[in-house]
């Protein structure tokens, strides 16, 4: 089945938001083994609308419109409905008796202009809202079937799950099968040149990608085969070893977690240039408690000396961002925590703080550990801004700590 | 000037790449003063691009493509041009000694597959690529003009700059004024009801719009007018008062920052559930160590007392979420940091954690401050998703601050 995806709204087109929508709507829609051919996103103008929804339902058997339902001047989507469908727009008793319940129970008055989120075109079907006021519409024309759901994301996700995943699931066979592979510590183009061999032998039978996100690499395999899928994954896996760190949702953060958990293990952290960001990531899975116990975050000179012990004459000598005090801080945080493991992060993250010899992007990761050890690694990450020579320094520590425990 | 944004490759239409060029693009040419009609996404498939560029074509004196131009089998944008032109590509001589040389400085072998890169349609312009190794592609079909840029975000970006912006400089009046104000502390509905009057009245000559992103509502006020937007700029400014943030490109980590730069001095914290993301957004901005300390990621009960100095009794007796104990955390982050001012953070991200008298989405704010400031405030978020608690969380903790600085 073909499908696209039109979203409606001055505010995609002026920028202001970033179509998350669209990004979810596609990621479901390809699970559900859909082809989405197209994705288009217009303004609040009439016949913008118009040509989008007339480009989006010639080329696929299924469009979801998002966006446009609400009760200002700006939402047009249920008049380009009935203008093109050549029908009226009749007010649905329901919608809006729900409506006048949701602002009753607020103990708001309802708006005259909100009545308008009742009117549907004639003939439609009114799609239930159980997160919000406007209720969404389907019609169809020609061979084509266009649900309109809110642009609100929470209420978009809910009416998905509700109308159009079971619509899918009853018209397309699911015989897609997907794997992706996470891999950090390699390049994307020596990676695929390391595999190149492995993914032509399987060409036929399965689709091979690549995506780089600053510093992973995630490999893509989909196709009908599920037993060639298999094969080539295993021969991947089998060539690459230690490199991938895990499949399909899993994130980094998750997978050190459950190597620690594993390890019934605890972990701190002392950042600087980070600023909070590994801590930050290593707690967004939740139950994190279990393995992370908390740390550090010394900013400035003073706090390096006095919650981590730090000597003075040390960041004297070499400065913050140095090997000695990457170890240093990584030692102070395993002795004030009493944890297994210790991670430290000082770098220049920039653009400001540069010197002769110490280059923005230059970062030095620390890894101390009950058992002996202690390691510090030199990351050179260039200039590709601040929030990536942080966002690539948070995961290269978690990465360090991986492999000291698997390897 | 009418712009359409068309972005190729299966990984946007496989949902797993958010088309961030397009945001970027659409940013830019919109605080150019171009009117973006529409943004398209195709997947690697000749006859969609040829739809997709055709359907643009049909809407705007401007395309801007991203994507296609790299050396595989699914980087097809050449040829589509050529076919749509009627025209033959040919080898430009000049593009193909610039991959090679890129190759050669790197000691790699330069690929075959590569000299397709140097493949032009006949009579179309070349766009040097100062970043990479393909080079975009100028044609003009019809009234429109089409750049082809390549899809590496730091290739596309350096590109247009060097290519589309003086192009649409030359043709577009700069006439255009745009405003935005962020508020946080209040409902998008709200904010609005508050100010309607106001919008109303010069409805005729500014356009208006709001945009809320967790907590965080921006105002967005464009026209022609100059002094009509200044006036209602000033209008909403003296309605909304405290309320209003920052303008612009301002972020909260930026204004708190400025807050504390202008009265010099210092900001410690203390995080339990927020894990680092705190000190991550006050960080965020180069230049934080002017009035960012650091401070503790308290994530373990053992580490709230053994850092902080948090009495064992209280959290027993009170448990970490609570008002107490984000009491002693700010408190104990003040004195073992010696800051000026501290905040503290805990709470119940979810979704695990939760007990019968602390729901999900329960926080407790502290500030601490050396002038003997001493306050904690509740938050109730709800169930949005532990991320949305946590940034919730995070810019409360700030706005708190920035308060307590300005009130």
């Amino acid at each position: 089945m073909n499908a696209a995806i039109l979203s409606t709204g001055d505010e995609l087109i002026i920028g202001k938001t970033l179509d998350t929508n669209a990004y979810w709507l596609i990621n479901q829609l390809t699970n559900l083994n859909v082809n989405v051919v197209c994705q288009i996103d217009v303004g609040d103008v009439k016949s913008e609308i118009r040509w989008g929804l007339e480009s989006a339902i010639s080329h696929a058997e299924l469009v979801v419109m998002t966006g446009g339902l609400g009760p200002t001047d700006d939402d047009l989507t249920r008049f380009v409905l009935a203008e093109m469908l050549g029908v009226e727009l009749l007010l649905h008793e329901p919608s809006l008796r729900q409506i006048e319940n949701f602002f009753a129970a607020r103990n708001r008055p309802m708006n005259e202009r909100n009545r308008v989120q009742a009117m549907i075109p004639q003939g439609a079907e009114v799609l239930d809202n159980p997160n919000g006021t406007a209720p969404g519409i389907k019609v169809s024309i020609g061979q084509c079937a266009i649900f309109c759901l809110p642009g609100v994301p929470r209420e978009m996700k809910g009416m998905f799950d509700l109308y159009v995943k079971p619509w899918v699931l009853e018209r397309t066979p699911q015989t897609h099968f997907f794997r992706k592979l996470h891999c950090i510590g390699i390049g994307e183009s020596d990676l695929v040149h390391k595999i190149d061999d492995l993914v032509r032998e399987h060409r036929s039978k399965v689709i091979f990608g690549t995506t780089a996100n600053e510093g992973i690499i995630s490999i893509g395999l989909a196709g009908k085969d599920k037993s060639a899928l298999d094969a080539l994954e295993r021969a991947i896996q089998l060539r690459l070893g230690n490199i991938i760190f895990g499949c399909d949702d899993q994130t980094l953060p998750e997978c050190v977690g459950a190597l620690l958990r594993q390890r019934r293990q605890t972990l701190a952290t002392a950042e600087s240039c980070t600023g909070g960001l590994l801590g930050k990531i290593l707690t967004d899975p939740p139950g994190a408690s279990d393995y992370y116990l908390g740390g550090f975050v010394c900013y400035s000179n003073t706090l390096k000396h006095n919650l981590l012990s730090v000597p003075e004459e040390l960041l004297i000598t070499h400065g913050a961002v140095s090997d000695p005090a990457a170890q240093a801080m990584a030692r102070g945080a395993l002795m004030k925590t009493n944890a297994d493991w210790a991670l430290s992060v000082t770098g220049i993250a920039g653009p400001t703080g540069e010197t002769a010899e110490k280059p923005v992007g230059l970062v030095y990761i620390g890894l101390a550990g009950k058992n002996g050890t202690q390691q510090v690694r030199e990351f050179r990450f260039g200039s590709p801004g601040r929030e990536v020579v942080r966002f690539r320094a948070a995961i290269s520590a978690l990465d360090m700590l991986r492999h000291a425990m698997s390897d």
